[in-house]
C-alpha cells in the first residue's frame, strides 16, 4: 500500500470496479472508505476532490498538483495505461480492440441502464424501474454468447470481465444459471481471482 | 474515402460520434448508411456483422478476417489509436487522463441517460421519461464548469468534445443559453469544425 495513490470509494459497483481494476494491474493504492450513511461524500474536502461528491474518486500524488480522476472507467483506463498488458493486450491490433468492443458493451448497455433503474427507483417510478432492469437483465443474457473463450473478449482476462463481473453481481439472484452455463463458469472463475476478491473487499467496513 | 474501412450507420447520435472520431483522426472510411425505417440494420448480412442489429458497425478489412467493432466507444478508442494526438494527448499522464475523465463523464452520466430516457419514451413511460431527460440536462449543465479552457478537457479539441457534442445538439433547443457564456462559445466553436460538420453529414439521406 502507498500513499501516493489513494482510492476514495464505498461498496458501490462503481468503487469496486475501479478497486478491481488496480488490484488486477497490481497497481498499490491507499483505499479510502467514505461512509456515505453519514454523507461523508457531501464533505467539502471531498467536494473539492470531486464536485458531484459521486464515488469513487482517485488521486494521484506522484504529480504536482495531484492528478485527480472522478469516472470510474477513467480510472480504468488509467489502470490499463500504467500496466500494459494486464486489462486489455499491449499491443494494438484487433485483440486489444476486441476488449474495447466488449468493455463498452458492459459500460454503456449493461451498467448505465442498471444506474438509470437506479435512480427511477430511487424517483418512486417503481414501473419504470422495472422495465429498465429488465432491459439491463437482457442486455447480461447477450454476454453468454460473448464467451466463446474462457474470457469475456477471448483467452485473457481484461477490462471487460471487470466491467461485466460486479454489475452481473447485483443482478446475481435474477439471472436463470441453469440456461446460462458458460456465464456460470466464466462468473465462478473470476469471482475466484485472488485480485478480485482484495478488490471487492477494499471498502468493506471494518 | 477507402474500401478498405466500412462505417455502417444512420443519422443517430451513435453513428454521428464514430464519423465525427474518424473525421477528426483524418482516417479515410467509407460511410454505409442503413434505412433504418426500411429495417435494413435487421437484414442478415448486417447482423452477421452486428448480432444486436444496432448502429454503428466499423469493418477493417485490413485484417483477415476483418476487424468487426460494434461499439461506438470502441471506435472511438479505434480511431484514437490509429491517429495518436488528434482524439486525445498521445503522452501518457494527467492532461490525457484528463481526456478520459470528461469523455467518461459524458458517455456514462449525459449520454447514457438520454438513451434510457429514449427507451422510457418509446415504452410509453413518459413520466420516467421526462425525469430521466431532466437528469441528462442537470449534467449537461455541469460541463459549464468545464471549459475553464477551449475544450472540455484543456486547450485541445478531444474526444470529450466528441461525446459531448452530439448530444448537446439533441438537446440545443432545451437548453437556456444565455446562462451558459462558456457552453455557447464552445458549441459554436466546435460546430464550425470542418471534420465535425463532414461527420455529421457522413449518413445524410442523399
Amino acid at each position: 500500500m502507498s500513499d501516493a495513490l489513494e482510492l476514495y470509494g464505498a461498496n458501490t459497483g462503481n468503487s469496486l470496479r475501479a478497486a478491481i481494476a488496480l488490484e488486477e494491474a497490481a497497481i498499490a493504492y491507499t483505499a479510502r472508505r467514505l461512509d456515505l450513511r453519514a454523507r461523508e461524500h457531501d464533505d467539502p474536502v471531498y467536494l473539492a476532490l470531486n464536485p458531484t461528491g459521486k464515488v469513487p474518486t482517485l488521486v494521484d500524488h506522484a504529480y504536482d498538483p495531484a492528478q485527480v480522476i472522478n469516472q470510474s472507467n477513467a480510472i480504468i483506463q488509467y489502470a490499463d495505461a500504467r500496466a500494459p498488458g494486464r486489462l486489455s493486450p499491449a499491443t494494438p491490433g484487433p485483440e486489444r480492440m476486441q476488449v474495447f468492443d466488449r468493455y463498452f458493451f458492459f459500460v454503456t448497455d449493461v451498467i448505465a441502464p442498471s444506474h438509470a433503474a437506479f435512480f427511477l427507483r430511487q424517483s418512486g417510478l417503481d414501473k419504470a424501474a422495472d422495465a429498465m432492469d429488465e432491459r439491463v437483465i437482457n442486455h447480461m443474457l447477450f454476454a453468454e454468447s460473448f464467451l466463446t473463450e474462457t474470457f469475456m473478449a477471448g483467452a485473457q482476462f481484461s477490462m471487460a470481465d471487470i466491467s461485466a463481473f460486479t454489475i452481473i453481481t447485483a443482478f446475481r439472484d435474477r439471472l436463470d444459471w441453469k440456461q446460462l452455463p458458460r456465464l456460470s463458469r466464466w462468473y465462478h472463475s473470476v469471482e475466484a481471482r485472488p485480485a478480485v476478491q482484495r478488490g471487492l473487499n477494499a471498502f468493506r467496513e471494518t
